[in-house]
């Protein structure tokens, strides 16, 4: 354990990443644990991250450790205060805020990022900045992000600098549209129909104000499929579509439909954007996977607390 | 009973409500039973009707019924092809679809209406066609009707008939947004919050690009709770007042913001889309309630069968 210069905790809500990360950046170890905050009773954060690194911690006592995500939220071990917009991965790494367990080592904390928006209503991130630090610090980044999900967050970078974000709750969105909806009760199976899927981000997508917004595009996934002209198994995959295309037509309003999107994520999800990207000639790259472990690591550097030197 | 000229049903998802009506149009008594098709087994439809006005079928044999709502849809009793747009009192009243009762009682359903969008993707009503038969058999309706509601429908009309509509699916997510959905987390209660609904009616209705769309916006819900800006009790008026202004302002993109709206619909739903549309500063009106019972008795009257002479 030597080399270990970082223990890197990505840290959410359904579940505990962890990273044991050498000087040079690499990844020497990496486990996952079911124990995201959702799943921890009565704060028992210490036993869950013993349970899951308790060797790397016993080997390694004197190596730095940084989480990220949910586990700084209200309902995490230690709510952290959100660092206001525009803010890189200097102001992030300047802003850790440190915890201690029990056994007296410290574990630092990095905070999630606020921002108001153009009506005045405020947005937050927490999770997803460690991600964008990771990205930005490779230096190549597009300089619009687009991180899908339950909360989909669009990002605006300049240089090393989050400058601004929105999220969209296209992912949450889908998944009580799905389950709970009149929508649904037509719909059988989630078998990909590529053909629907197109259908619904050209539908979503649409421009046209005759068309509606989404409150009117949503119901027509009902009645495509009451006159039969998209099959019950493919209306999971319309319904995905519509919503995609929409989060790509709102998200292209605020922040430009130009430039090459960046897009962070889970693969398949990934691959949807991709797909839908490319129905709507936009150019995308999908970065690199692990990048909260990038970001973890890139945050620790500036920080100047990487151990084992 | 020797006046009753119709009975007229409008028998939905949830309640059959049947009319008594004589011939000058008036009604001469009412019913309400929770027995919508989502309450009916077994099909046994017939029952449900003799349980709630056995009395009125005994007593006029020969007195005309006239049945509107999702009785005609596939769940329903008899399933009627949708009427294809423009479509007017007259035209419906051409092509009532007859049933028959095992008593050898005829009962003749009102046809839904379908439409084509301009995206190409269809729409449906069934039971608001006769509602709105039923405002404009009174002469005076404004030429834009909003029906608010778990699907609310936008209807355009010239004369006596209906030439275009939208779905919005607007109470719907609403709840299941309030239920099931992260933003529902944060919120206590349903008490009418005026100033929070206020808010969310001036977020939901901006046309700023800048704010973002409706997958934006919502997030916004979870946002002003976490920073304190909405307190709990009031972020249920605050979803409420940013669904309805996004679906005002989808529709005013639809079908023209600078005319009177006619609502239709449930008093205190209707009275908060009178509140939303005057802080938007749009003129409405209200449109007398039995509306349904008005549409089955102009139908009747169009179609010359009307009883009791």
């Amino acid at each position: 354990m030597g080399a270990t210069a970082l223990i890197g905790l990505d840290w959410g809500t359904s579940a505990l990443r962890a990273y044991r990360i050498d000087r040079d950046g690499a990844i020497r170890e990496q486990r996952r644990a079911d124990l995201g905050i959702l799943h921890i009773v009565d704060g028992a954060f210490e036993e869950a991250l013993v349970a899951t690194i308790g060797d790397w911690l016993a080997e390694a006592p004197d190596v730095p450790m940084l989480a990220a995500g949910m586990i700084t939220s209200r309902q995490g071990w230690l709510e952290t205060p959100y660092l206001p917009c525009p803010a890189g991965i200097d102001a992030l790494a300047a802003a850790l805020v440190p915890g201690r367990l029990r056994s007296g080592r410290t574990i630092l904390f990095v905070r999630g990022l606020s921002i108001r928006g153009a009506d005045g209503v405020p947005d937050v991130m927490r999770g997803e900045e460690t991600q964008i630090a990771g990205a930005l610090a490779g230096g190549d980044a597009p300089r619009l992000l687009l991180l899908p999900g339950t909360h989909a967050k669009w990002v605006r970078c300049e240089g090393e600098r989050i400058t601004a974000f929105a999220t969209m709750m296209t992912g949450e969105l889908y998944g009580l549209l799905r389950r709970h909806s009149i929508l649904g009760r037509l719909m059988e199976g989630d078998a990909e129909d590529a053909a629907a899927f197109a259908r619904g981000v050209g539908h979503g997508a649409s421009e046209d104000p005759a068309a509606g917004g989404l409150l009117h595009r949503l119901f027509g996934t009902r009645s495509l499929g009451l006159f039969g002209e998209i099959p019950p198994p493919g209306l999971a995959s319309y319904l995905s579509g519509l919503l995609i295309g929409s989060e790509l037509r709102e998200g292209g309003l605020m922040y430009g439909a130009g430039e090459p999107v960046g897009l962070i994520g889970e693969t398949a999800l990934v691959e949807r954007y991709r797909t839908a990207l490319g129905l709507l000639g936009r150019a995308c790259r999908i970065l690199a996977p692990d990048l909260a472990a990038c970001g973890l690591f890139a945050l620790a550097r500036r920080a100047g607390i990487l151990g084992g030197g």
